[in-house]
Order: structure tokens, then sequence, then C-alpha cells
């Protein structure tokens, strides 16, 4: 397994084609827009050679029966999913935020594992054999991966083919002997800039005559006429400038918008081609692990936010006991959303291509709470931390060390602390809550409404009123017919 | 195994001693404040038999390795436990509501497995082998057995002997060779009416000077100089009458002030005396599951809401998508302490005595949830359901049937069904929200503000103080110095 | 103006013509299913003649400008509409619960006030000038005047004419010169048992074909071929039993179904027959000042839980700052739903004939507040209070009583006070929380969902979406077509 | 009254002393980090002088009986109250944020109308005259009036003269015959950069020997040795940019540290000079109407929400209708805002001086909801509006329009819609819920605790149990004696 130093070579050794402000980004692990996304995923090579993290971020590859990273294996257990949940929140607990260059890809990893297992079942493919060989190239160079599943889409009540542009989602626009040639987008993209290659999935299920949408392959980040734009994120110039006004050095997020401008991916690589019912079966192989885990994500970034605040309750010269009750939320919040992750886990089941499955009811109603409850946690660490912290309202790192009035500033932010160290947590705060730190917990993995219709999906009506009838002794059948326009 | 038929002539066969309203219960499988908890638990020894249920309701004793009823095992594992919370929901399912004089006996048992042990191991006592050979006559017997904890406890900022009678807290009066005599009361106990024995532990941690009320044992619950008095719940005078105004004849709860009138228990019997330091450890050994299997109560409870709500819903004329949102939120519910119940099993340890113990912190979690989320679950019922079964606004089953105004009542009440079918959901709605079908979720197994003291014990401000610290790279000490007075 | 002793006369002297448990009851001011709804309205009366609440329960009649009580006037302004709302939140802190045979005929005389003026310029009907002289002589009578809306409606989906019965909403089946007949039933009716007249009208709207159904009507209670069954409430047969199982004296809801067996209604008592385009204008002037006021009944009776908590508190040993935060929440839902009252109250606009009548939006907005907080408030009093009034988990008054153990049982409710006031304590917590306290909020005045639909009614989006494309400033026209099917 | 013209002049002639990021900031009202918040106070001078606006906006000097704008009237009645609610509501509609350069000056200016009349009464100061003087040549100039409480205050639980530094409240240093010299700072003061006058306050109590601390004054902004600086806002640096990355051009919010080095105020802009025990009677006199307008503010931007959040579902491509019941909850929260501020004004009193006081206990119940709710209404915000708005998660305005591959993001950003205004309505709802136009609701006129600590001393517990006691005819005193230590 690679080292964080070697890590940040190999992406040094990659072809530039990322770009943030009209700017080309020469080296990723350099760039103040980038270097910090980096460090964070850095973080994971040094943790998994640590003894005390070991456990959690490495196992076992049940290929090669070497040592791997966990985000190159495949979950074969609710052990296996449950140090998911635990790696996850481990991470953010490292880094106070997304280390999104490798969830996604694992998560489509092995989502596909079970789809093109199943697919060379139904139809006689070879995408299994791929997959497998892909993977023993990717665990022998310990190499990061970032996953795309989301298109631009367009207009949302259209299907592809009804866009003003085809192109709205990504598609196969050429297929010979060599491979496929796709053309499209990915949008919002997380840690694309910290990720040696990318692992491509559809997003959504797609009819016959949309069979072209139907797609997944990997690819290095650096393929040739593949481009990447950075999006701008809260506070994101901040990155730009010297001083702590972005407090965190080792972490950061980045999104992308992933340009496909007719790449050629050879066979070895590609996973699925046209198969368009295994297109929304990947997605439900993707979705129930990518839901129970990011109840661990929010978990630990809620964790950072209780130290913050009560770091800030501090320097104000508050004990914590004045804030117990807040406190006290913010763990119930924290410790449902990976609660429901662990219990998603546990009631899973074993997919016969090997991998270990979530249950999906509990995923789904995780996605709701992921979408809820960090709200509620940023908003009493607000409350907590005062107005200094709400709104980040205090001057910038360059006025704190003005000559003029620098002075007179320190000063005045003095409390129970020096004034740069309570500027700081105040700056922590607001980047938690309200700033570059803040991860998309709301749509991430999906909306909360598609969650909401998954939960009501898994769930029969008529199994609850058979409950009701029986408890009550009630026969009488009742229909509500239909109404008649 | 006991058929259903065996328990109930069992408890045919002992001694009355239960009192309500005044009169002696002389049996209680047939009168009418009893009948319907004692064919709640009846349930239970029916679907033990069926196969659909056996796996949930049976294990295998690791006592005998013969097969008995989960509500006499020790829980051994992960799995176990996960069990437990199934089997908490399927009985909710199928009775409507609690079946009480199981549950706290089975967590009791187990919690004194451990303690006992615990006790043997620095005491040399022999509770652990007095509990081992009770509980293969339990199982032999296939025995219904409640549980108890909850003293009077008189003014709840004194301990036991600064209140003015030292009886406020059951305890020891004398002990001699052949055992101990006991003294003083459990309130609030549940299901004892359908029990052939109860468990009796301590509810709260002791001194050394209050060593008398350090105290666990198991009797039966037709011992002499045991009195039982019922206590009354919402809507329980209906019990007593004929008609579906309590709609429920398979399920019902009690809960009953339990006498102990200087009663002797033999020294096979007694499994804590005196020894005070393991009064609490005993405690919290009965807290984690307790808490934890809870989730799946509720979740059980509102599953047959959401069954009740939607049959008003189309008794009303009404589809069920007009109330999906609501059906969705209360599946959120259901599911989310059902989730953390089995999140705080997954996650548990195993105690050298061999059982598994959920773990503390989402238990605790889980008992917040539990006294709060069944509120919002009962408010969205009543709001599907509409004013007639808000508050059971609707005439009683007798003026139903008066024969000079019944008929003009049933017509009215006709709806998508006729009236009476209408009246019967209406009635199951206020049953499950307002009514006699309401269990004690918000202080069952205790407070949730104890919940919240242990979630706060269980967690180091100063870890997550670190984590944030880390993170921003702060490394100026800040301490609050205690305010001088 | 009455006292109450003339009030209680005046019942006793009307024909008997209720019903409950399929007995008639011959003088509902000494029956204990009706006494302490009496008692409570009488509460009323007495309050009104005391100096202290004089000026909320009274005001001058703009016909005879001698002094009414305030249910028999017509509201005319911001001031008389907050009095209003403030007199709710009297009467439930005066009497623990809904006075409810005064305030929906109050809600229904004004409504119509306006109706009959709007009704009479269009069609030249004399409405106006008959329900004048009503009011007068009911001021003069000083009445206490019930109202009804809410008919059986049967299947939901269906108009009164698809009905398999024609009389599941109350309609006209005869007009002749000297008056109308009646048939049909209101349901679900508050306080006719302690009501001299009720005051008829529409609860919905009607088309052309239907126009039978739009009526309105003034008549006594106790009117030939009037029947009235009042329903059962939580516990309702504890009012049957001495001791204070039903802990409130002086205070009761009632809720009835009332039967018209083909009623005649003289024409100088009727003040609507067919024009149906006003049916629902009607119900419209009623539901503003009804949801906006009924944010003070909501508000009245959290004071007493408020109460009833702390003096529980108390009871048990524990001073009121324990629960300081808890009783914050509680005072923050009361202060919300009466100060949206009041903000409704003072927004309103003065109807052409006199009548204010208050801000829809905010009423609605109240509705739902009103349909969820106290929820909220009564789950905070179970959760202050403790188990025993969770559920009323403790002994009859029959077994506190009982000379063999009655001792024993008031012993251990022994706490900071003796056991029998703990007892009552608790019991009024059970009676205010899940017992026949307990007033129907949620539907009561309609249900929340028809709440937010006039909120949504009430606001234009486009409103909302020009503000936001002012201040970004966007031109573009963005239309949503909508989907062809 | 001014034109925006002429108040934009007015600025450009005083003497440059705010600075940002170090840099002196020559003229306001050009800079880009001032003049957004300029323009948007602008608005207010020209929405004055539009018909539609001038009844919110203009009232009658009772000094003058002149037109003047009600920022710098006397606040006299519950109609002035509550056309200060509308106001706000109305300024945050048309700049989609905060114009907070006015609001703190408009009830500093009213507190002290009545704290300078009761000091002159009790001391036979020439406070309130000088007020009146100052007033009318604030009217007479329509000056944009700022205010200041907040101090810097260093460790909370010390005093002022606790601190290591007595400068980290504002305090008199020097006094003589022509006025006084202050130093120290205030802090987070809003909109200074638009204001041609700050009028400052104490922010809390102060003893007697702290009384140097309580100081009130007004003086213009240019005031020789009187430095401030601006603080920096999420997102702060994209001000600096061109483009629509900050998407309001005419509105903005700014807060600043105010710095106080020796400050010397003549004697006629002193309206507390060392009056201890007014200081915190001033602050009562803020509170009332600052946490009852700030109802208007919140509700005011939560409009913006609403009709922004519509815009990007229909440039999704989605109706209204698939979100409408989130909708519906946004006006629920906009109008519980607005209305508490509407009762808090309607149950007002008048104080003897003339000002008009809202109800206390309504008011500050509000700033819980203003601190809670909005939070919710961003969420939902987010939630209707997707990822591409959740966290700013789309391209820069700069790579938008890159020669490279602006073309292909716009293409991909297409929906219902442009690409380009797609882009722009995501970058208006990131500004409002997670950017540079988030007003600090939370601790903006005070935290939440500090409002519920008023809310508990408003209300006696006593007042409740009497309530209860009485219901339930329960005589027995219950006390709790405090716990011996």
């Amino acid at each position: 397994m690679k080292t964080s130093e070697e890590y940040k070579k190999s992406l040094q050794q990659m072809r530039p084609n990322i770009y943030k402000f009209g700017e080309l980004i020469e080296d990723v692990t350099t760039h103040p827009a980038t270097r910090r996304t980096v460090e964070g995923h850095a973080q994971i090579y040094e943790a998994a050679q640590k003894k005390e993290y070991a456990d959690i971020l490495t196992t076992t590859s049940h290929l090669t029966k070497k040592p791997v990273v966990r985000y190159l294996s495949i979950l074969q257990s609710a052990e296996d999913m449950i140090a998911n949940v635990r790696m996850k929140r481990l991470m953010f607990n490292l880094t106070g935020t997304c280390t999104g260059g490798r969830c996604a890809g694992f998560n489509a990893l092995n989502a596909m594992w079970a789809a093109t297992y199943d697919m060379d079942n139904e139809y006689g493919t070879v995408y299994h054999d791929r997959l497998n060989r892909w993977l023993r190239h990717a665990q022998e160079n310990d190499i990061a991966l970032s996953g795309a599943l989301t298109d631009p889409k367009g207009d949302r009540t259209k299907s592809p083919l009804q866009q003003t542009n085809p192109d709205m989602s990504l598609h196969i626009v050429k297929t010979d002997d060599e491979g496929i040639t796709v053309r499209g987008a990915k949008v919002m993209i997380c840690g694309v800039a910290a990720a040696n290659e990318i692992f491509i999935m559809p997003g959504t299920s797609y009819k016959e005559d949309e069979k072209d949408y139907a797609v997944s392959f990997a690819l290095p980040r650096d393929t040739k006429h593949l481009t990447i734009v950075e999006t701008r994120r809260p506070s994101d110039t901040r990155e730009l400038e010297p001083g702590f006004d972005i407090p965190v050095e080792h972490g950061g997020i980045t999104q992308a918008y992933v340009l496909f401008d007719d790449v050629f991916i050879p066979n070895e690589r590609v996973f699925m081609c046209k198969e368009y019912p295994y297109a929304i079966k990947a997605v439900m192989n993707f979705v129930a692990p990518y839901r129970a885990a990011i109840g661990g994500c929010v978990a630990g970034q809620g964790d950072v936010m209780i130290g913050a605040a009560a770091l800030m309750a501090r320097a104000n010269g508050l004990p914590e006991k004045v804030f117990k009750d807040k406190f006290i939320q913010m763990m119930i919040n924290n410790e449902t959303t990976f609660g429901m992750g662990i219990a998603a886990s546990a009631l899973g089941k074993k997919h016969p291509s090997g991998v270990w499955i979530p249950d999906t009811l509990l995923s789904n109603v995780n996605k709701v709470h992921v979408a809820t409850l960090p709200y509620e946690t940023k908003r009493i660490a607000q409350d907590i931390a005062g107005g200094i912290a709400e709104t980040g309202c205090l001057p910038s790192c360059t006025d704190l060390n003005d000559a003029r009035y620098g002075k007179l500033l320190k000063k005045y932010l003095t409390a129970n602390c020096s004034g740069e160290t309570r500027a700081k947590i105040a700056r922590l705060i607001e980047w938690l809550t309200i700033g570059a730190g803040v991860p998309g917990c709301m749509h991430g993995g999906g909306s909360p409404d598609g969650a909401k219709l998954l939960i009501n999906a898994k769930s029969d009506i008529n199994q609850y009123i058979e409950l009701a009838k029986r408890i009550a002794s009630i026969d009488e059948e009742i229909i509500v017919e239909p109404k008649k326009k």
C-alpha cells in the first residue's frame, strides 16, 4: 500500500486537465484550490498505516488475500459494511469534512460487482471478469478512485431523448472492436482532483430506446478529451489566501463538472454497454450502502461540531455544563445517523456475487435523517458559539494582522484565550456550518424525496392494514374505488 | 413448551391475590379486567408454535440445548439481541399493545445472569449457580415471567433512609438460614396478572448503609403475603363492558402495585442479598437491552397505527395516496426506533458470563426517540383519521345498538363501509392513541432524562474538543476555571 | 344577565331529549354524564359577574347598548376579537377544558351576521333583520348558545347527492308559509347539553342542485323531533363514579350526535334557505375567527398543564428549576398559539355588516399550530410528571380507599405530599393529556389539512417568484408546461 | 426627505474611516465591499417616495408634524409598531437581506426616548430634551442612523472590571464641561458603512462601580478617532469580483468592529452618562420592539426563499405542486414569526414618554422562533432546489464564460431555461441559505437563550400552579425545601 507521499507523487504525474476560475491547475497537490482536498485524501493513506486505525481502514482483499484499503475492497459481510460506516465517521473526524474522492468510487465498484455478475449470468457477457481484473490492478496500485453517477439531466420531467440535446446525460456515441466512445458530462462529482481514476455508472433507469445511456466504465482522471472544471463552494476564494480564514489545512472538498468530449474507453475498462435493464439495478446496488454509510459521515462531522462549539464556549469563558442539553442533542443527532447506518448494515443481505447489500428500507430512512438532523446540529453549534461564529462575523485574518489596527482587533477578540485563537475557533465553526467545509448532505447520494419514494415502495400498506384488521377483528372488506374523471 | 391452553390453566391454578376496583379477581383468565392481557400473553405461546414465527420467538437453551421461548433464554450474541428487537415488534403487531408480563422478566434474568457471575467472582457467593438452577426450572415449566424494578421511592431528592418511612423502597427486613424476608412495594409493574412468577431487581444504586435495599430474587406471583392491586388505565372501565368500545379482545396491558407485606423468599431463589455495589451494575445490565429492544415495541405499535389510519382513510372513502407523506413519516418514525435498537444490538459486547450487552450509548439515544417519536406517530394517526377518532368522539356501542335511535346513529356513521365497521376502526385508533392500548413509552424502562444523563456520561467532551483542535491546528490550552462563590 | 343558578334552572325547564349509554338524561344539571359540562358553562355566568373578569367576558350590545356576555355579541373591532382570544384562554384556565357549548354558537352568529347582510343585499331577503331580532331575544334572555356545522357527510369523495342516502348532510325536506322542515344530523357537536339553543350552519360549499343543503337557523335544544345522543370520550365512565378519578368537578366536555327527524323551524328563526352560494361564504366567515380564537383555547389548557406538571414535580420532591427548559418550551408553545390568535385578530378587516373578520392567512397558520404544539406540550407534561401520570398508572380511587389495602397504597404513593394529593395531581395530568379533559384540537374547527389548503390558496406563488427575480435581476420567463398525457 | 442620490452623496462627503482586507475604503458608495449595502439602504430612500410603499415606510413626525421616514420616528401606538414589522418584511422583500444600518438605530432612539424621559424625571437631567433636539436635526437631514449595543465583553463570566483590560466594554474615560471621552469598541455592528450617524447604547446591566460603562450618545460615523473595520462574511470576496456569483446588486449586509480610540462626544449628543441603573432599563426598552420586529425580517427573507425555490423548481422543469407541502411549511414559518411580531405589537403598552413598547413575553417567544424557524426554511429551500444550490455546487461565473469550456458548462446547465439563468437562480439560493445574504438571525438582537431567560422571568410558575390546584380542588400546600449542602 502506498504512502501518502507516493500517493501525491502519483497525482503529480498525471496530465493537468482540471480548471478553476479559468486557470489550468498544473499541480493539484500544491495549487491552493485543490491542495486541501488532496491533503484530506492523503490522510487516508496515512491513517491506513497507523496501528490505531488499520482495522477500520484496511481489510484483506478477497482476490489477492493481501491487505488493501477498504475503499478498494468488496464488501462481503455486515462487519465489512459496519466498518465502512465507521471509516466514514473516522475520516470526517480526521479531516473535518468529506473525502469524497473515495466513497462514491468504492460504492460504484461494489454496485457494479453485483451488477456485472448478474449481467454475465443473463447475457453471457464478460463484465464481471473484466471488473475482477481491473480491481486487481487498482488494488495493486492502491489508487484513489472517485465515482460518478449524476448526469446534468436537463429538464427533469423529460427523458434523455426528449431533451433538446441528447448529451444531457452521458451516452455512448460509438462502439468498435477496441472499445466505446462516450459524450456528455457527469456533474457535481466529488474529489476527482484527488483521484487517480474515476468509476462511471448510470444515475437512473433507462428504457430500451435509451440504451446508449446505460454505460459503466472506469477511466484514468487524465484521459484524453476529458476536461474537468471545479465548481465553486461557499467562501472558496479564501482558499487562495494565506492565513487561517480557511481554518483547515489538511482537508477540503471539491466538486467538479466532468466533461466527456468524445472520450474513448477501451473494452477492458467497460463494465456495462447498453444493457439498459441493469442501469437501475446498479443504481439500487449503489444507493443502499451509500445511504447507510453517509450516516457515519454526518455523525463524524457532527463530532467535530460538538468539539468546536465546546471549544468556543470555553474560549468565551463558559463551562460546557451551561450547554449540556444542547450537547446531548447534538450527540443524539450524531448517534442517530450513525446508528441507522449500522442497523442498515446489520440487516443487509448477501448478493450471489458475494457483495453485502445493506437493508434498503433502513438506508433510505437514514438518508432522510441525513438530510435533516445535521441542519439542527449546525444550528445548535451556532447557538452555542455566539454571533461571532454564526455568520463568520469577525474581521479577516488580513485585518487582524494589519499594522494600524490589527492589535486593537486582537485585543477586543480576547476572552478566555488569545484573540487569535478565538478567531480561529470562530472560523472553524463558520467553516463547518456555513463555509467551505459543509458537505452536500441534503442531495449527496440522492435527494431525501427520492429516499421517501423508496421507503414508500418498500412498504406495502395492505400489510399494515391486515395487522389492524386482525387486531380489531374487522372483517369487512373496504376498497376505495378510483375516481372516475 | 406449553400450549396457550396449558398456560392459561397454569394461571387458573394460582392463588387469587390480585385486586382491582376493590374486587379480588378469582380467575385472571376470565375476569374482564385481566383476561385481555392474559390473551395477549397467550398469543406468545401460540406464536411460538407457529412455523412463521418460531425463529423469532424461540431459540435453543444454552443450558439444556432444548428449544425455549426467547423470553426465558440468555442473550448470547448480536443475533440473539436482534431477534429480541424483532420479537417485540412482532408481539406488538400481533396484540396491538404491550405484552409487558414477559420483557422485564427477560431483561432482569439476563441482567442478573451477568451480575451474579460478577458477584460470585468477587465475593465467592453462589448466586450464579442458583440462577442457573432456577432458570432450568423456569425453562422446563415454560413459565411466564414478569419483572419488577421500580420502587415507590417517595421524595425523589432523598435516599431510602432519609424518607419518613424506610419501606418506600423494597428492602430486606430479616435474614435467616432459610432465606430472607422483604417489605415494601414494586409499583407500576407490567403484566403480573399474566405471569407465573416475578423477577425482582433493585431499581437504582445504593450505598453501604442502604445495603438492605440491594436485593434480587424470583418469586411465584401468588406467594404468601404478596398482594397485587391493578392500576387503572385510560378508559379501563370499558373493559368491563360488552361490545367493541374496547376494540381488542386478544391483547391488553395491566400495570400493578405489588405489595410485599413481609414476604419470605427461600435462599435458592435469592440472587442478591446486600451486595450493594452490584445494585447499579445490575441496573446498567438491564438498561441497555431494555432500551434497545423497546425500539421494536414502539415500531410494532406504530405499524398497527399505520394500518388503522389507512383503514380509516379507506372507510372515509379516501385513497392512501392522499396521505402518502404522512404514512411515510410514520414509517420513518417506526424504522428509526427499530433501527436504533438493531444498531445497539449489533454494536454490543459479550460479558464474561456469556451475556450479550447492547451498546449503552445507542440504547439510550433510542430511549430518547422512544419517548418522542411515538407521540408524533399518534398525532399523525389522529390527523389522518379525523375527528371521529381523535378523542373517540362517537356514541358508545350501547347507544349504537339502542332500539330507539341506534339505527339512526349507524346510518349517520356509514361512509365507504358500514357504520359499525367505521365505528370499530375509530375505536381502534382511539385505543391506540388515547385509550387503553397506549403503553408507557415515555417512562417505561426509565425516563428520557435518565437516558440523556447516560448519553452525556458515555461521551467525553474533551475527545470532541481534541478533534476540533487538531483539525484547525489550535494549540492553545483553554480552561474554564470553576467560579468562586 | 343571568346568574349561574338561573342558567341551571333554565336548563332544568327544558324537555329531556339527550341520551347517553341508552339512558334518557332527565336533568342535565345533575346527571353525572352532563353535570360537569354544565358546571363548566355555569362558570361563564359566574365569571361574567366578577369584577376581575368582566372586561374579558362582557361587552356592550351594539343593539341595546346594554351589557351582554361576549358570547352573544357581534365582534366589531380588533379589540373585540382580541378579547375573544383572551376569553377562551380564561375559560380554559378556569375549567381546565373546553366550554364548547358557547364558542361555536358565538362564531356561527357572527358568521351569519355578515352572510345575512350580504344575502339580503343580493337577494332582497330579510335574513339580517330576522337575525337582529333573534339576537335581541338571545341577549335579553342571556341564553347559552351552542353551534353546529359538521354533517356526517358519508363517503368523503362524494357530494351529498352522490351518497347512498341523501340525509348524510342536513337538508330541507319541506318548505311552507310558516317555515321549513329539515332532516339529517349534525355530529360531534360540543356542549349542547349545556345549551339553551343551537345555531345551525352549513359546513361546506354546495352547488345549485344541492341547494336544499344550504340552510341556517337557530332552534331551542329541546325542539320537537330533535334527539341528541352524547358520544363517549376517553375514560368517560369514570364520570359516573364517585371519587376523584375524574379530578375536575366544575368543567367537562360533551360532544353529541344531534339527530333531526323532520324538525320544523319557523321562518323567523331561518337565516339561510337554499341560497347555496352563501354556504361556503358563511363557512369562511366562521373559520377565520374560530381558528384565531382556538389559539387562546389551547394556550389556556397549556397553562393548566404547566401548573399541573410543576405541582407534580413538587409532589415528587423536585424543584421547578430541574425542568426549567421544559417549562419554557411549554410556555413558548402556549404563547405561540395565543399570539398567532392575537395577530390574526389585529390584522383583521371590518365587513360592511360591522363584523370584524380576522386575517384568514394567520388564522389558518394558527390552526396548524393548534393541531401540533399542544401534542408537544402534553408530551412534556408527561415527561415532567413521570410514569404515574403518563398513562394514569395508579390505582383507582376505590382501591385507594379499600379497607384491606388502601392504606398501603396511600403509604406508597406518599412523596413530598400526602399519597392522596399526589394521586389527585397524577389524575389531573392524565385527564389533561390522555383523559376526558382532552379537547379535539386536531380537528375542532376543521382539519389542519384544510387549513393548509387555505394557506396555499391565500398565497400566490407568482408574487414570491417576482420578488426573487427582481432581487437577482432575472428576466427570463420560465414556464412549466403541463405534462401531456 | 432625501432622494437616494442625495443620500449617497451625503455618504461620499464623509471622512473615510472604514477598512476591509487592510484597505481604507475611500468611497463606500462605489467600493465593491460596501456598495451593495449602500444600494440596499438607498432602496429605503427610493421606496419612501413611492406611493405603494409610503404608508409603510413613512409617517408624520410627532415633533414637526412633517413626513419622516419611520426609521427616524418615535413609535407611538400599536399601529406604528405593526407598521415597523411590515416595514422590515418589505425591506427584506426588496433587498433580499438585512438593511441593518437602520433598525438598530431606530430601536436605540426609541429605547432612549423612554429612558431619557425616566432619567430626567428621577435625576433632573436634561437628556430627553437633548434627544428631542438631536432627533429634530436627524429628521430634518433625513440621516441614515445605525445603532450599536454589543461590546466585545471578553470573558463572559466576568464583569467589565474583572477583565484583564477595562476596555472590553465601551466606557467613559474622561468627562469635562464640553463633553465626554470614550474608549473601547462596539462589535458586529450592522450597516455602519451605509450610515451617517451611529446611535450608541449600553448592551447590558452595570453596577455602581461600573457606572463609567453606562453611556449613550449619537455620533457621526466619521468622527475623529473612530476607526471601523468591516468583518468578513461567507463568500464575501466574491463581492470584489465581476459577474453574478454574488447575485444581488442592490442589497447586502456589512457588520463592523467599531473602534473608539478616545473619542470625544460633545454634551448635546450625550444621552446617558453614568446613570447605571438605566443601562438595563434602556436595554429592555430596546429588546421588546427589536425582537418583535425581527419576525418581519426573517419572514421577508423567507418570502424570497419561497420565490427562489419555486423559480428553481420551474427552471428544473418541475411544477410547484410537486413541492406544495414544502412551500406551505415555508409559508407557515414565515407567517409565524411575522404574526408573533404583530401580536407583540398589538399587546404592547404606552410608556409615559409616549413610546409604544411591545409585549415582552411575546417578543421573546418570537426571538426563539426567529432563531429556529428560518433554519428550517433554508433547509426546505435547499431541499426543493437540488444539489446545484445546496452548497453552491456549480462553476464560477468566470468559468461559465471561459472561452475554452464555458460553452459546454452552459450547455450542461440548461434545463427548462437557459444555463445562465439557472446558474443565477442557484447562486441566489446559495446566497440566501449559505452565502453572503444570510443575516444573523440566531444572535442578532441577542441570543435565544437570553430570550428564554426573559420568558421564564416573565412567567410566575406559582400562578400556573394555582390554576391547576383550583381546577382539581387540591388544597395541600406543597413546598420543595432547598437542598442542604
